[in-house]
This record gives structure tokens, sequence and C-alpha cells, in this order.
């Protein structure tokens, strides 16, 4: 509490602040596809508006696996938020993390101690990986959800051949060169088909002692098929275009354990020394904390009402990732980009709504299809019913992915780099940065 | 010796590999401007070659600071070494730390225990900075030599702004707009210009509570003047130049002590958040092995001939910022990329002459000038005892980057980041990376 009471003095600024405005104060917990979209749709309205995110820079996440991968850099799918909303004269940044909120008080309180007063609330704190309770694969088996955690796959990736170069064992050389993705829903399929690249056309002829082509690239999935969110067909195309990659896929295939030298499946062994997880949602902790007035589904989510505010809580909205929303016939709104974007832009009108003196309406989610990229003129979409698969679906990924892409120096730069390495079959960004064990080859 | 037993089957199969091609070896320990230049100069010769680095990359290391003040992304200035060697068949990469050098035996043994035999070495180890006997202030004031230390130093600086919106004491958050570079040569120029430009046009009217313009930067060196190694008049210039972008220089002001609030200069106290460290240049460790061989100068430098190799040790060459070489009138080579490049071409040259039954030629070092810039349409240049400043020498500056820069890929990237940051002042990769304080403000 001291911590709090060392910060009065600002929240006490804050709060006469907004009431000499005399404007209603409207607190974005998250920067990502829903806060940044609340943010927007927030620009013309009558409030205040404060951005709080732990991380300085709003994430394109779904070329994240482009990073992860070498393909792209880290700055080209980041901005930072102050940054995109530099022009938005009510809108401010925070950079920081929140502790708790007060949903009483209507306070959110951040780790430094500074509490900020809210009158409306937008939670929109995204969702991580989860291990379904087996937290302790982490080390062994990382995740895709941030720019740091694609810098350090990128760097697996890439010592992993280095490692095998060096590696005089054949036995311990072939685990060097396995990589087991675990999880068949669209991270997974991408990277495994970028890693099929890297590994047929990227290296080849850059080693000595080996050659990336053996590398073996298992896709593990515990459903009966990947992408199960697609049509069974492109599921099954899919499936045949990661073949043409090197991938094999594994359906049915629970990994029961993981340590440092690779996975089990069942009483199955296969060793690897590369292992990525891109299996299981869980919503960041903070929902937590909503607990009491909502009950949350095992991901953590938050349920909301049709007008995607807390039920009883008109204040407190939930959007994203972190909330669990249904579409007018029942059925649960999908966790990706569109719909965050869709559900931010949404609670915004309904908060504009209300400070106009008008009620909420219920969100209409509007499916815009599903997308996978496999690679190099391999993709799969699924449309308003329609199916595309090869070459035009591949071209429909790159064209929506570009034009969703924030700001136009970032689209410049990356349909450059794709154009670079789709003429000379490169990759942009192969560096092996951060801490790296001292010795290349196992002592052991 | 048990890991050396260990991999005694590599060292094997690499010996009568050579052997059998009649080939002699040429091993060149480390992959910078020095070392890739004595690879590429061996591409047509009757050798074999191995070049060992730490990293996977050559870095382009003028403008790493470009990294660090958020302007390029880190792939943009560094290229895998094995991507760079490719084509060049008698070329071979290995990643690794040398441990040790047994010039008896003219072997270079790995940290992984592994052996190399070389008929040939080449000592291309690059320096790194010098905190003169106080190793203890790395972690307050980081230098700039690696892609890590480049973020690092981005993230210091695009901290210090967020910590100070945050911070609700004055004189704190007048420390946390303190940013103190340490050495005026062409690095801390170049760095305390950038960080002035990032203060006084990139953040404007981001912030709320703190106007990034109230920055304070100042540049301390040592001696009389900046950029010691340019004509007095430039560096009358350079200063002149800075004070538009904010920046102070001090002169004659050594620093004697840094901790983790600011840094002292005698008696005078600096309070400040961000310390960088731009003085003093160390030559790697790994040049102490070579100690009996000839006696290294402060700096851990290793004299060499006007051949480049060691007196009494044709077969051992020292290139790049690790050796020490002097001119034909008896002046110091600088310890700059173009002396780097020039030295590892020459010695390439010469081994390409022994093993043609000639003897070796005494370099010789071509004066290419001298650039610095200090922020747009600043610089200053001095070629060929013409001096150039502003505009010009800004433009020259540019253009002689890019040239050197390597890869098509990379010089359109650098070139299309420029013109946008130009036109928009703004930076293209301001991202905060890497584990940062959990609390932004300071709880003591």
């Amino acid at each position: 509490m001291a911590q709090v009471d060392q910060f009065v003095t600002v929240a006490d600024t804050v709060r006469p602040t907004i009431a000499a405005r005399g404007k209603p104060h409207v607190v974005i917990i998250g920067g990502g596809f829903a806060g940044l979209n609340a943010a927007k749709g927030l620009a013309e309205a009558p409030v205040k508006v404060t951005v709080i995110d732990r991380r300085n820079h709003h994430l394109f996440a779904p070329l994240l696996y482009q990073v992860a991968t070498a393909q792209l850099s880290p700055a080209n799918i980041a901005q930072p938020i102050r940054s995109i909303l530099r022009k938005q004269e009510n809108a401010n940044v925070l950079l920081g993390e929140v502790a708790g909120i007060d949903t009483q008080a209507r306070t959110v309180e951040l780790d430094s101690g500074r509490i900020l007063a809210y009158d409306y609330l937008v939670v929109a704190v995204g969702a991580t990986h989860s291990y379904f309770g087996h937290d302790e694969w982490a080390p062994m088996a990382p995740g895709l959800k941030t720019i740091d955690d694609a810098t350090e796959i990128r760097k697996r990736i890439l010592l992993a051949f280095e490692h095998a170069e060096n590696e005089p064992d054949p036995r311990k050389r072939e685990a060097m060169l396995t990589f087991v993705v675990i999880g068949g829903g669209p991270t997974g399929v991408e990277l495994a088909g970028a890693i099929g690249e890297i590994a047929g056309h990227t290296l080849v002829k850059e080693f000595e002692n080996i050659d990336p082509r053996d590398s073996r690239i298992l896709l593990l999935e515990g459903l009966p098929r990947i992408l199960p969110m697609f049509p069974e067909a492109l599921s099954v195309d899919a499936e045949k275009d990661l073949a043409k990659f090197g991938v094999q896929v594994r359906t049915n295939s629970l990994v029961t354990d993981i340590d440092e030298h690779g996975v089990n499946i069942g009483d199955e062994r296969i060793d690897a020394n590369t292992v990525i997880w891109a299996a299981g949602v869980q919503v960041s902790r903070l929902t937590q904390v909503l607990r009491n007035l909502a009950e949350l589904d095992r991901a953590g989510r938050v349920p909301v009402e049709r007008e995607l505010h807390i039920a009883g809580h008109p204040e407190i909205f939930v959007v994203g990732d972190a909330a669990s929303v249904k579409t007018r016939d029942g059925k649960p709104v999908p966790g990706v980009a569109p719909a965050a974007m869709q559900e931010g832009k949404w609670a915004a009108a309904n908060i504009v709504r209300a400070v106009n003196g008008h009620s909420y309406t219920p969100f209409r989610y509007q499916d815009k299809g599903s997308l996978a990229t496999i690679g190099r003129h391999q993709a799969v979409a699924s449309v308003k019913g329609r199916n595309f698969n090869g070459f035009l679906a591949w071209w429909m990924w790159m064209v929506v992915h570009v034009f969703y892409l924030n700001g136009l120096r970032n689209r410049t730069l990356v349909i450059s780099q794709w154009a670079f390495s789709y003429l000379s079959f490169g990759r942009n960004a192969r560096l092996i940065t951060g801490e790296q064990p001292k010795t290349l080859e196992k002592k052991s």
C-alpha cells in the first residue's frame, strides 16, 4: 500500500484532469488487435483514452512465424503503439504492467503503484500458449507469442544446423536435424512449412558435413486432422502440400512428455533437439481478477454479453482473445485477428453510443474466412463457403496480410523482402543473437 | 584433454582431406571485415579455407549505431557468413569459439575440443571496447560492438523516455532524460547526434507528461577535442553541428566514476540514467595466446611485419583491429573498416604468392579518408587533405556506406528505410525487446 500512497499524487493529477475536461476516461488494457482498434474507434469521441501495454509495440502476430523462421525482421511486424496513436489527440499510451483491477472503485493499479480511475474499461489482454498443465515443458518447447519468442525460436532453428555441422556422432546429428512442431493449427502449419523451406532450399550448399535436406520435420497434431477449423478437404490438401516441403504430418498424436533431447508420444520416442510449441491457448492471467464477476472458461476467457461487456457491468468490456463471445446462433467467435479487430471496434462503438445517450447494440461477427500458408505457391483458404488451395490461396494470403499490416513503411519493407526471398530462395534475417551455449558440440 | 581425444576423429577426417587434395589449409579466425576479405581474396587460390567465428553473421559495424538508435533492423547490417561465402567452393565456415592456438603444432583448438590443423593462420579477431581497467562500469555503460549491444542500447534509450513519462518526481525525471555518451570518436558523435534526433524530432508529441525536447544529451571526451583523427577545423564544425541537435559537447572531461544513477567527472556529478560507452579499444583476448611470439601493445594488438605476418612466423598473419601495423613512414594504420579490409585482402594475396612460390610483399595502406555523420544534413569528411562538412559530407557518408554494404538486398532495405525516415522524421525499429525491469518507475 505504501507504493500506492507514493503515487497518489499521480492518481490525483489524473482524476482532476478528467473531471476538469468533463470527459469520461476509457482505459484500455492491451495494445493488440482488439485494444488498438478499440482506441482508434474512440478517436472522434468526447472521451479521454489511455492504452496500457507492457510492451511498447503493437505486434502483427499473423506474421510472427516469419520472424521465427528468419524471413522478416522483428521491426517489420511491430510498431510503437505510441507512434500509431500519435495523431489521435484524445489518446495516451502508458508502458506498464497492470497489477490489479478494482471493479468497485473502478480503478486500475499498475505494477508501479500508480492508480488510474476509469469510467469505461476495455480488457484486451490477449492470450498466450498453454502447455496443458505442463509448464515445465516451456524451456524445451518454446511457444510463439512475442518478438522475443520469435528470435529465440529463430536462434534454435539456425543453431540446430550449426550444431549438426560440428557433430561427429551420426545419431546425435540426426537428433539435431530433427524438428518437431507440436500443434497443427495455422501457426504450426506455417512454422513447419517454413522450416521445410529453410532445410530444403535456403541452406542447401552452405554446409560441408551435413546436407540440410536430410532434416526430419514433424508436425504433431492430437486431433484426427490438421487445421481443424478448415473444411476437411483443405486439411487433406495442406497435408499433401506440407509433404512437398518435407514435412511429415502425424495426426492423433498427443505428446505425453518433452525433455531436452526429444518428445514422447505414448510409448514412442522421437529424438529431436528442436521442439516448438504451437498448441493450446490460455488467456493472460490478468482475467483472473475478473473471476468474481463472471465464471471464466477453462482457458481463462471471460464470458461477455452479446454487447461485449461483462454481465452486470456495462462499464467493463472484454474483447479479443481474452473474451468468450458467442455469435447470434450460439457458436463461439474464433480467437483470430479479424475477430479481435471487430470486437475492439464494436466495444468502442458501444462506448460512443453510451456517451451520446444511446443504448448498446449486440456484436455481429463477420466471418472473413480462414487462411493458412504452407510455403512457396502453397496455401489453403476457406472464404464464405468456397475453398481455395495452391497458388491462388497463396496470393490471397499475401495480399490480405500486406493489406492489414500497419503502416506504408512496413508494407513496403515486407513486400520487398518477400520479393527478394521469392527470387533468391534466401531468407532475410538469418541472425543468431542473444546468449548461446558457449560450446556448440555437446560434451556429455 | 579428454575433450580433444573425443574429437580426434574429426581432426583426423580434416587432415587427410587436406592431404588428399594436396592443398594448404588456411584457417581464418574471425568473419569481420579483415577475415572476410582474407577469405574472399583466396577464392581462386589452390587452398582450402576455413573461417571460424563465434557468431553466424558478418556485421557491417559502421552502421551499428543506427541499430542502437532504432533506425535500422539488426538484419539490415548483418549477413550470415555462410551465405556470403556460399558460392566460394574452397571456403568452409565453422560457428565456434577458439579456445587456443598451438603455434608449434600449427593447430587451432575450438571450445568444443575439435582441433583444426593449419598451414596458414589468419588472426582477424577484431577489437572490443576497453573500460580502461574499470570493467565494473560495463553494466551501467554498455559499449557498442555487437548486435546484442545495439539492441540493449536501443532498449535503454527508448525505455528512458517511457520511465520519464511515468515519473512524478521532477528531479528523477530529469536524470531519466539525461543521456551521457562517453567518447568523442566517430561512434560517440554518431550516437549522440542520433539521440538528439530522437529527442528533438522522432518522439515529439508522443508523450503526455514529458517533452522529449527537454532531454539533456552530453558527449564527453577526455581529449581537448572530439574526432581527434580529423583536422581540427572539422572537430569545431562537428561540435557546432551537434549543438543543433541539442548535444552538449564537453571536452577535456575524463570520467572518473560511473554508477547506476550517473557519472562523475572529477568532483562534478552528472545524474543520468542512460550512459553509453564509446571510448577505448581493446583487442579480443585471443591475441594473448600469441604473446610469446610478439610483444603485444597496451590494447593487446599484435605487432606484425610490413608483410602482415608475425616476425619469425611467416605462416601466421594478423590483420584488422587485432594487428598493430605501421605504414611505410612508421605511422600506425588506424583501426577502421577500410584498413581492415585492405589488410585482409593483402594477407590473402601474400598467401597466394607463397603458394605459387613467390615471396611476400609489404602492405601498402591506402588512406581513404575519414567520415563521420552527425545527423540530418550534417556530417564531416576529410578526404585526401580536403575537408567537407554539412550537406555534401552527409551525402558522401550515405553513398560510401551503402556502397560498402554487403548484398543488394540489404542495400535496398537500408536505402528505403533511410528514405522513409528522412521524409517522416520517424525511426524504423523503435522496438523494446528482451527482458525489461518489471516496474518502470523506481520504487526506492
